[in-house]
């Protein structure tokens, strides 16, 4: 049994989250090795199934809180140093209900929207089409001293064009490497890129569009082509496969979630998110002003300050 | 005393709280008659002293669960119906202290960040100022179906110049006609206005200036120019109420929200939004498709469903 009833961040089992679903770069990852119902870094032994659940779910809410400080932490860092650029960048890739939208809401949702700045991306538009593929990428960057969130990103560019063959391969195939010398380049600004891929199964991502079909206030969620996508299930693991392994780079490494249980998925982004504030080093910029003068400039402009606080 | 145990957000007293704080339009609004230490719409007699700020905030947490399903029902709407561009714009004016970005972590943060579509305005960039004063709030505004949030806004532009005297008066003057113009283009558009001012005493200004200033993990939230600022405070005053009356319009009127105490300020800014979607009427959309035809074409590609949900 852990004791859950405290308020502290329990640290991931076998070391930093960021470590244990880190995918290894190469020509392709093998995610049929990676279960999606697995739950690396939960301290399983120590919880009997039924714990786990509200146990991750607290933990959630707890590393939320230190997600809000930081973040807060990088906010104010900015706005006393906006030249240092310093930003972090989450990019969340999945198969149709992979739980992008909840990892946003439950996650994301847990630091101020002031210091978040969220872009989805959908299929281009005309205007977006005759543009490099990198054209929206950019314009959507957020700036100093906010988390960014990509609900889908560039890596689009390298899964509907190659499984639904709208490009011929000398189309997208040179994207890889054009997005690695995009994501170098961001790195070299500040922004600290973090990859996510939401892995679910093949019968989680059935059970959720049922769910969707079943439930009137979700049909707004559904769309026909998603099992028109979902026809395509083995070309779009295999495409994902190739750009984890090929887009895994050092300055941005890919990080695979198993995302069949949604408690769990929360749990690991969460850490990942703190993780990666961790390395930046955070804390509260000092001062550029003389504190004493200034309480004194204020005190003059005052008047009697009453305590009737409420 | 108030049954506050249960979960039902309980009504405002005396009517809809759009109405209790809704600025009377005219050539000046009275500031000074208003209290910011009041709390109209409060149950005060029903609820002693010490319990009225936990039952407010409670309540607030109430109303947050309500304004998250409500703007998930607009997010809905424009997804299956993007050509209505319903939208709801919050702004958000104060002095320096009034609370905007409490009221944004508290009230905004309650709903879907994917939903919420915030800016803030500092002062006019270079080349913000080679436009006309409107061009960088247009190109800030949300797209339908999300809420959009104004961290100062258009009104800054017949705020500073006037009062910091950047600019004659035949240059801000004109502003007031502008500025209807525009929210009635807006209104047109469907874009709901909620124009709110957080109304603070100059002495509750000094106390966060000074808590500020006591805090070294808020220094960063404090800039000299507040006091400098401070010491105009009678002209900002003026010029606040010369804007709510002239530019309180029966489409986009403005609200006094009294914001010395800040667990009434979350109460009434929530309210506010609360009621304004209210009366968009919304709902979640129909499928516009056929419910049975996409079972069976799912379960057509899904493979047995084993049920081994955690």
């Amino acid at each position: 049994m852990v004791d859950d009833g405290g308020l502290d961040v329990v640290a991931p089992i076998g070391g930093a989250v960021r470590d244990l679903l880190r995918a290894a770069p190469g020509a392709s990852v093998d995610l049929g090795a990676i279960d999606p119902r697995s739950t690396p870094g939960l301290p399983d032994e120590q919880l009997t199934g039924a714990e786990r659940k509200g146990w991750a779910r607290r933990q959630v809410e707890l590393v939320g809180r230190d997600l809000a400080r930081q973040q807060e932490m990088l906010f104010a860092g900015a706005k006393v140093d906006p030249d240092a650029g310093r930003r972090v960048l989450l990019v969340l890739q999945a198969m149709d209900c992979g739980g992008k939208d909840g990892t946003i809401k439950r996650v994301v949702g847990a630091m101020n929207p002031l210091g978040v700045h969220i872009r989805a991306f959908g299929p281009p538009t005309a205007e977006e089409l005759r543009h490099h593929f990198l054209w929206r990428i950019r314009r959507a960057l957020p700036p100093p001293g906010q988390l960014g969130v990509f609900n889908r990103s560039h890596y689009e560019d390298v899964l509907v064009p190659r499984v639904q063959e709208r490009a011929p391969e000398h189309v997208w195939r040179p994207r890889y490497a054009e997005i690695d010398d995009f994501e170098r380049e961001l790195t070299a600004a500040g922004v600290v890129v973090v990859k996510v891929f939401l892995h679910i199964s093949k019968v989680e991502q059935a059970r959720r569009l049922l769910a969707r079909l079943d439930d009137p206030t979700r049909h707004w969620k559904y769309h026909p082509s998603d099992v028109d996508a979902r026809a395509r299930w083995d070309d779009y693991q295999a495409a994902y496969a190739d750009l984890l392994g090929r887009c895994g780079t050092d300055v941005a490494p890919w990080h695979v979630v198993p995302a069949d249980r949604k408690w769990y998925r929360d749990w690991a982004v969460a850490h990942l998110l703190r993780e990666t504030f961790d390395t930046l080093d955070l804390g509260y910029p000092p001062a550029d002003f003389d504190i004493g003068r200034e309480r004194e400039r204020l005190l003059g402009t005052a008047g009697p300050l009453k305590v009737n606080r409420s």
